[in-house]
């Protein structure tokens, strides 16, 4: 009887599980994309990473202070294109990410992982960054987008902790 | 004719591969807890990863001598907690976990990666420890949790060797 | 009513998302088993990684120069079981993949990802090696097996950011 197939709650059920596996797939296809995007060079595929509304949440020094910055798409593409992102490139950069937690909530969800930036200098390898990483995310027409990334550096500060604790709060 | 949708046995097949997916996503969610819980400095999270009889089996110095360890989930929680972790937390520490070897059978699984820990130290930032880690899991009413973390040094020792083996073996 | 259910369309759909599902978990399982394979001193596992026409397309130094070589499973074999691999994996020696980038294609795939090689020397741990990998990849009886791991040092090459870009371009 085919009436044991439980009908079309059961296949909703069925279908409404496969989109959130399909949907982790893809933000984590997206965080993969990240350093291929950037350490190749390709400024507007980094760039369009993000949805149009998107910005990047990161702490810099400023005349030897950390202070907090704020880009937008147009600004993450000048950073890409221009300024040391470019040199760090040609002397061998890797912009990895590590693996992530993921929470989806419908059209939207948060990732957190680990940044950790390699550099080559001269003829050893250094790690130049590590930071904690938060990023928003919103399901677009063009598919799963960052609406902002949250990046600590992992110096010791409260801030960076604070960041990951929020992906492991209840 | 809906007959052709094969009926029940072929929807319990459907429902269990999607359940053997979302228990793949589970214990990676789990694995990728890890680092954020322990480096926000929440060592209640940090311990609960464990099953209550959960157990971390780790290889560490003792008087110059490197000796198997073993906490139970409170001695976890302390060592988080006290000790030379809230240093290296403030100091600037990431503990990273590499993709794994994941094996699922039924409410038990077994998970297989890399963990190194990243430390700053003054302006620079060390590569501290690499390990190679097998997690034995279990299905809980709280979802997947570790019965057991071993963690062995990669530092040449065979016992290492052993660990990342088992997890290739046919 | 059965009806509502769809039919046979519907679940063939919802049976080619789950194989697309399993097909990337398989996938991301044969990439963690790489390290564990060769760090554990299993050379025959790490060739099998490998289809039986798979080659290895690195770059390495040459008399001080940087030329491309090519393996095949034999030389792969060989490679692992020979050579400075072997003083490597007893010296403390953990060769890293992060999370990829994979594109699945029926029965072949493509997978893009960062690789990093972390040597013990003495009591510190250096970044030996840090490269831009991309995997061919086939499904054959035996599961999905690389038909080409081509790498590239991240060394400020166009090489390797040209590998990078094939991956995130349209």
């Amino acid at each position: 009887m085919s009436e044991t197939t439980g009908g079309e709650d059961r296949m909703q059920a069925i279908e409404a599980r496969l989109q959130l596996l399909e949907d982790e797939v893809a933000i984590r296809r997206l965080l993969s994309s990240y350093g291929p995007a950037v350490d190749s060079g390709n400024s507007g595929a980094g760039a369009d990473l993000y949805a149009d509304n998107g910005i990047f949440d990161y702490s810099t020094f400023v005349d030897d202070r950390l202070q907090e910055q704020y880009l937008d798409k147009r600004g993450i593409f000048d950073m890409l294109e221009h300024g040391q992102h470019q040199t760090f490139i040609h002397e061998g950069a890797a912009h990895t990410l590590g693996p992530a937690i993921i929470d989806i909530s419908g059209d939207t969800a948060v990732a957190t992982n680990y940044s950790v930036i390699l550099r080559r200098i001269g003829m050893s390898i250094t790690v130049y960054r590590m930071s904690a990483n938060r990023w928003d995310l919103v399901r677009t027409s063009k598919g799963w987008r960052f609406t902002k990334r949250t990046t600590r550096m992992l110096d010791g500060s409260a801030d960076a902790r604070e960041l990951l604790g929020r992906a492991i709060a209840d």
